[in-house]
């Protein structure tokens, strides 16, 4: 089974010149989505940590059903303004414009070791501005597990000592 | 396990007069995270149906895993322009506000029987609107599960007609 078969490619979406990779064919077929979540289950299995966390809205997608399996907490990571009780934020550049990524301020605890899942890893922006909140409220980044990685995008190079595991390739 | 001990009480949240039910904490806590979804998955079994939906994000966060354990498609509803091939759009209101909820044409088939999984039924307008989609390309819902309902809000009586199940009611 080939993950690649159950990703679609959109070209200029969402604007002019960048191809989309869509995960919703992978969704919709139960024997890929399981297999995909499996085998991020399997690259996990070993590794010493102790929380999941996922940016919204993609990052849920995985981070949950890892979560369930593996009975790990999971901290989702949300855009600003959306988190309801004290939080810390970081800025951070997407592929196309800025963003801001918001935790609340008490999920990670000094020594926590914490797993980053999310769908794609493009220009590692997301990711890198997660590793900072991790880290400013004292946690580790045991790891960062990706579906896709777009290597062209070079956010490899951005998350260089992290552990980094991808399922896809481009 | 009483699901409400991980629920935990946000006032004036997003704005004043909002009292705000943040279910992070149950994320947080593995046993309660799975019991909330082996409670979803014991009420959905036996029922016949095709495919899960779910809104963004908070819908994804029960939604893949009930699609991960019960092996079926999983359809992300998302907001406006989010969604990269031909999609269905449908307008409602919000406890605050209106938004918009999109949702690929190419999911749901004439015939197909829908389960709607979201974390919050309030006033029911994104699972009407959800409802509506669903029954545009001829599908139908085969029933709605919420972990938490406001049942002074409403939302069943806009629902009326639909097979709704809640978890934990206020």
């Amino acid at each position: 089974m080939d993950l690649k078969d159950r990703i679609r490619d959109i070209p200029d979406f969402p604007q002019q010149g960048i191809l989309f990779r869509d995960i919703t064919p992978l969704l919709y077929d139960p024997a890929y989505f399981r297999q995909a979540v499996n085998m991020m289950k399997d690259q996990l299995q070993g590794l010493d940590f102790d929380i999941i966390a996922g940016p919204e809205s993609r990052g849920f997608v995985f981070g949950t059903p890892l979560a369930y399996l593996m009975e790990k907490p999971f901290i989702p990571v949300r855009k600003a303004g959306k988190l309801p009780y004290k939080t810390r934020r970081a800025e951070y550049e997407l592929e196309y414009g800025t963003a801001v990524v918001e935790m609340h301020e008490d999920t990670v605890k000094p020594g926590d070791r914490v797993v980053i899942v999310d769908d794609l890893l493009a220009t590692g922006g997301t990711a890198r501005a997660i590793c900072n909140l991790v880290e400013e409220l004292g946690g580790e980044v045991a790891a960062m597990i990706f579906l896709i990685e777009l290597e062209a995008l070079g956010g490899r190079s951005v998350l260089g000592g992290y552990e980094l595991k991808t399922l896809i390739n481009y």
